[in-house]
């Protein structure tokens, strides 16, 4: 018997039947763990953790027999360093793709197009129009072009934008720059959208040197991880009226009822949602159908994450 | 000598020498006409108009020898009827496509995704994320697919949505579905956007009739204009909590302080500024330079409106 934790009921229903051999255990993160059988804690070998369910991991500690991880995260800096030894980790890699890249260009459409000032115009009862930037014709850096960088850049081909590929190596088959390009890259930008992990390389990698790069009145996006970009340095350009940002992670994360980027001038804020919608479910169920099959007939699983990322 | 009247100057800087033999006289609709030559009015024989400019028709009665009108606009609904008999119209077909299909994208993004929610959440000091409506897997109707649907459709399709196209006709060819069809299209629609013209076949064509059509819970987008959706019927049923609206045009324009709509739940209002961004410049810019091209050398000019559309 093969034992596996996932936290969806009813997969089969959706997908087809199990394979022989599974048990399949299901725990959504909310439910209390006392009402999970010990006999299935003992025996679940596989666990697909609950999504954005902050201490999910607590159940690390009673799952004896564990020897396999699957997030539903593409960023899992927090989750590694809990796993015990011996337990491989696979990451959410593409899950998110749809939804932090239209998340991505949801933000970027509405700073361009100024939709907070007509959210508010709304309200007040103005009506006020006037001419305001675009997305076409501008000029987009993708600063950590991977999997979601990929779909988003799809998203802003069709809307008639340029994009400047930036990863950690340069690619120059592809068209793709190395980081240290950046600062030669940044003044024809007008707008920098971060999609990075968060590792010890990226923390603080988009400082007050790339910010002062950027020429006025550019936009500074970002849906990856908030300690990627210095806030204050970030906080300095916007209060000035230099920059504009949207972000959808900060660094602190909740973002402080008091902060000052609240009420900074043209920065546009949401909740780290930009993983969050319909489109991550199906795309989560099939991979943990596909997982669980690999598992139960000992093939390797997807997207493992290497033991020090 | 050929004398046209355009509304920007310095379009030869950028664009290379005008055609022999023409003299080019500049008008941007808000300087006092009584600034304009006398001599340059009674020979003007093209005129582009200026875009935007509610009033800038009055200059038609001082242009004795005028033969075509270029117009900056998509919609020339209000202008065909107030010019002389013998002057021949053509619209602005295509330079808003751009801008307009990204206002819509920008639309259903934010309306998808809960922008208006997180922009009163970042004033109000909240950090409460909690999953979405997506954009991907929708299925989106484009109802009145032309040359603004048609670019919509390239968006879309990047962000993984199905298109569902509508028209005038039916053109099986090409997928296009005809108008009289929309009742039995519109159930299986998650989100439904109005790219039509005003004319009196499209007053008031998305009614009562088709809002019920919808599931609960879809989306009603309208960028083209207000008429062609029956604000008394969309407002009963975002009152009612059934359906969501996002609306560049309203019926009436401007929609006055007190309106029902400004407050109405789930419905997004921008005061018609889907075509008015940035990268229409440069392509009205373009259009102009290509007809003043064909009227010195005696060409047909492009985008002739027929004289009863
Ligand atoms: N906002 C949200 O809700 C949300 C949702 C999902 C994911 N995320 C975050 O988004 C991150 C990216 O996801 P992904 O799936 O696109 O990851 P990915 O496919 O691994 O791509 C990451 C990209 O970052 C680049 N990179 C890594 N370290 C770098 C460095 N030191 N300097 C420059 N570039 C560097 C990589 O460059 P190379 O190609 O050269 O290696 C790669 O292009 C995740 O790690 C997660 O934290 C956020
Ligand atoms: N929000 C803004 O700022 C903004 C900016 C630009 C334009 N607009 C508006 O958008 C409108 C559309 O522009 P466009 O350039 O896309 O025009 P277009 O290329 O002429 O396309 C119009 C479409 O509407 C369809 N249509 C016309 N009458 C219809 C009817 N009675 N029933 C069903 N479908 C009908 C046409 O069908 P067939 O193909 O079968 O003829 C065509 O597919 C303009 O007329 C303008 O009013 C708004």
């Amino acid at each position: 018997m093969t034992d596996v934790l996932i936290p969806w009921p009813q997969l089969d229903e959706r997908h087809g039947p199990w394979p022989d051999g599974t048990r399949v255990h299901v725990w959504d993160g909310r439910t209390p763990t006392a009402q999970l059988s010990a006999e299935a804690l003992d025996a679940v070998s596989l666990w697909v953790m609950p999504y954005a369910v902050a201490d999910a991991h607590r159940l690390l500690d009673r799952l004896p027999g564990l020897r396999a991880v699957q997030s539903l995260s593409a960023g899992v800096e927090k989750l590694q360093p809990l796993l015990p030894a011996g337990v491989a980790l696979h990451n959410g890699r593409g899950l998110h793709d749809a939804s932090t890249a239209e998340h991505a260009l949801g933000l970027i459409l509405a700073a361009q197009r100024e939709l907070p000032r007509w959210v508010a115009d709304q309200a007040a009862g103005r009506w006020e129009p006037h001419f305001t930037r675009a997305l076409a014709d501008s000029r987009v850096a993708i600063v950590g072009y991977g999997s979601i960088g990929e779909a988003l850049e799809r998203r802003l081909l069709a809307c008639e934008a340029e994009v400047v590929r930036v990863a950690r190596r340069a690619r120059p088959d592809s068209g793709v720059h190395a980081v240290e390009e950046l600062p030669a890259l940044l003044p024809d930008v007008d707008i920098a959208v971060l999609t990075l992990p968060e590792t010890p390389g990226t923390t603080g990698l988009f400082g007050a040197r790339e910010l002062a790069a950027l020429p006025d009145g550019a936009l500074v996006v970002n849906v990856g991880r908030g300690r990627t970009l210095d806030t204050a340095a970030l906080l300095a350009e916007t209060t000035a009226g230099r920059l504009r940002a949207a972000l959808d992670v900060t660094d602190p994360e909740p973002l402080p009822g008091d902060h000052p980027l609240r009420h900074a001038p043209g920065v546009l804020l949401t909740p780290h949602v930009g993983g969050g919608a319909a489109s991550f479910r199906p795309r989560a169920e099939r991979l943990i159908v596909e997982q669980v099959r690999r598992w139960a007939a000992g093939e390797e699983l997807l997207h493992p994450v290497p033991a020090q990322a």
